[in-house]
């Protein structure tokens, strides 16, 4: 029997300490990927590809007691060399080989060249190469980009005392109904898998007052569109005792804010590799939904052909229209038609054929949906009968207003749609690590 | 239109405020579910419950301007009144009612009896009654615990230098492969439901070198038992550049060390609800299977069955015998039997029917799985032929090891078991929000 105590230090150094603590002279000790290998003949620099970026050692004949031949991209290595300043490496560092060992060997030379800084591969080519092309130094840092969102998220809602919450993606019934539910059997029982959370996070507001999950959802839809994905990660959170859906709007707004600044402090690399210069959200305009189809109809000359939808086309305009008139990236979008939101939205008392909700537009992109929730059992329950419902399946989530909840409203947010504009791509599978759409089912 | 700029401070209180910044004498604003009534004549006692706790508020005939016929049980409130010492309330303060605005009604009175300190009920009803039962306080600070928990292991691995990501739950091929698998149709494709990410976290440690993910799994197995569920939450992380299994054996014991310090400090209050003691991670004894089995066997006189296999009354003794031996909640078994292992699996060069794998257990449970892998491509092919594997659904895993991967390995939580056994309970279904069993598909 031998005890375990913890993390212990290696030998090895990470890039944050060899770059804030290297002095130069000093014998240091590195691993890493090689990423690339520029033989100049009695000299060659190898860069090794590490956690947080790139690093470039230097073989020199004669004094680095290895044969450069032995080594190959894609290897995994340890180094051992004398650490020095030098201008042109990344970092301003580079590191003397005495010796390298190496840890592990590829079987095959790669398939994309992932060193050079653009990785000029079609976006098809790169997804059925995902676990390759994302070793990629700009594929990679979208990712962390995504990470950042999560975090900032997360942080901020605890901070606001939100609960995180886990709940079931395989359920009886779906809180959103229609067609584009997967189905499966479930012990020979049918099941789905879930739309989204909506269901399970009302019911916990009765519970925790405030909630949050950050959790996969699935959606059977049949788009095949730059902005649809069958499977992707939903940020929601859901709050009681709002004074009204304006609350959720604020509680988002201040995400985004919070957001930003972790981004800027804790993701400054990430951003100058993609070259990110992140938008503005400390003052986000809201507009209604009929005042601003009006607004972008007269500015841009364009005919309202539906007045209780909005196309896709239109919020592009929304977007522009918001940046220009008002100098913004995000624009609130209030007081979405009845018809178009789920039954569990409340109608607006002063006008019904609208409801307390809203979208929330990133540079003409829909990346929220959001509002408040109706809260009052018999009021829940006319608006159910009204659409034709039945209590079918759902006798535990409307137990829970049957039994007193108080006003509350949520949203949820699309990671990667947030994260794909963020990093200024225009399809979603640019931001999602492992896509599901129609034709993609792998890697 | 107007502009959304972040959260307002409101002007009804939380419990946190109230407690420590309160001033007996001052008026305050706070807003909560009545959680239970106890009329005592002229003078009530009106319980609130918030997301941090209780609060009493006192009914005063004359004083308080409203008829106390109009509360009931679940009606949700905001309270105006004069704040108070009180030593036999609870947190020490209470709040002299003047006003009371009624937010919202249940349309019936409570199904169980939620305001009870310990709700005798079967776990049955409770978790029909999920939305109701959790409004307990002791049924809801299970849920917080479970949070520290993750938590804590998030924190923990972004500090190590871990990258979080998001991967896919639809797939085309499962990890684990086996029978225990949930089948759907994605567009007249076969698809399953990931049984756990781990081809998808093994990818990515060649490009982030250190990745984890919590998030849920599915496991089509047929066990009906109170350790068993179809659907969990697993805390996974996977790492390279190891020098052995034990560098994941180390970054677990540091992550519990540092997850009982949040529970400690975050989570007090939950903790002296539950009456929880939290277990010692210190010092982690590592223990061969092998040998354990023996030990075992000899101490407490039972017979080893099958020497590659442990049964779960055994892993129950092997719980007894860390506590009794070594004073310890947690023992690492390690070197479990190659035939026992998935295929991934890095067998003991010195002996290849053991594998360089773990389990740890906790009170005699299994909570965590892991182990180092095969990183290198012709070995991870061998062993596939070893075992009758073909390559087909496969190709992209195994493309990222054909083109180099450093040596890792990594671990599965299930944090549902962990947090059943941190809060003292023997059925996970105790831990889990909306369990999926056998028989349960709802709520």
């Amino acid at each position: 029997m031998e005890y375990v105590t913890g993390v212990k230090q290696k030998d090895t150094l990470e890039l944050s300490q060899l770059f804030e603590e290297g002095v130069a002279g000093n014998r240091v000790k590195v691993n890493g990927a090689i990423h690339t290998i520029r033989d100049m003949g009695t000299v060659a620099f190898i860069i090794l590809r590490k956690r947080e970026g790139l690093v470039q050692c230097v073989f020199e004949e004669g004094v680095s007691k290895f044969d450069l031949k032995d080594l190959k991209e894609a290897d995994t290595v340890e180094v051992t060399g004398i650490f020095a300043a030098s201008e042109k490496a990344p970092g301003g560092v580079e590191i003397r080989i005495e010796e390298i060992q190496i840890l592990s060997e590829p079987a095959k030379p790669l398939p994309l060249p992932v060193a050079k800084w653009k990785l000029d591969t079609s976006l098809e080519a790169r997804l059925n190469y995902r676990p390759i092309s994302l070793r990629n130094i700009r594929e990679r840092a979208k990712f962390k980009i995504q990470e950042g969102i999560v975090r900032g998220f997360r942080d901020f809602l605890y901070e606001q005392g939100f609960t995180e919450i886990h709940t079931p993606k395989i359920g009886a019934k779906s809180a959103e109904g229609g067609a584009n539910v997967f189905k499966l059997d479930y012990f020979h029982k049918p099941a789905i898998l879930q739309q989204s959370p909506q269901f399970y996070k009302q019911m916990m507001v009765g519970v925790f007052d405030r909630v949050f999950e950050t959790a996969p959802v699935f959606r059977a839809e049949k788009h095949n569109t730059k902005r649809h994905l069958n499977e992707y990660t939903s940020l929601d959170f859901e709050m009681g005792y709002i004074d009204g859906f304006e609350d959720i709007m604020a509680m988002e707004a201040g995400l985004l804010q919070y957001t930003m600044k972790i981004l800027q402090k804790d993701y400054a690399r990430e951003l100058k590799i993609l070259g990110i210069e992140l938008p503005k959200a400390e003052e986000i305009p809201a507009v209604r939904f009929d005042e601003v189809k009006k607004m972008v109809s007269e500015k841009y000359g364009r005919k309202i052909k539906n007045p209780f939808d909005l196309e896709p086309e239109e919020e592009l305009l929304i977007g522009q229209y918001a940046k220009e008139e008002w100098d913004a990236d995000f624009v609130f979008v209030t007081h979405y038609p009845s018809k178009k939101r789920p039954f569990y939205a409340m109608d607006d008392p002063e006008d019904t054929t609208y409801t307390l909700s809203f979208d929330l537009l990133f540079q003409g992109m829909e990346i929220t949906t959001g509002g408040q929730r109706i809260h009052d059992y018999n009021k829940l329950m006319e608006k159910m009968e009204t659409r034709g419902m039945t209590e079918e399946g759902m006798e535990q989530y409307l137990s829970a207003f049957k039994h007193g909840m108080p006003p509350h409203g949520g949203l949820g947010i699309g990671l990667e749609r947030l994260a794909m504009k963020l990093i200024g791509e225009d399809n979603v599978r640019e931001a999602t690590l492992f896509p599901r759409d129609l034709s993609r089912l792998e890697p």
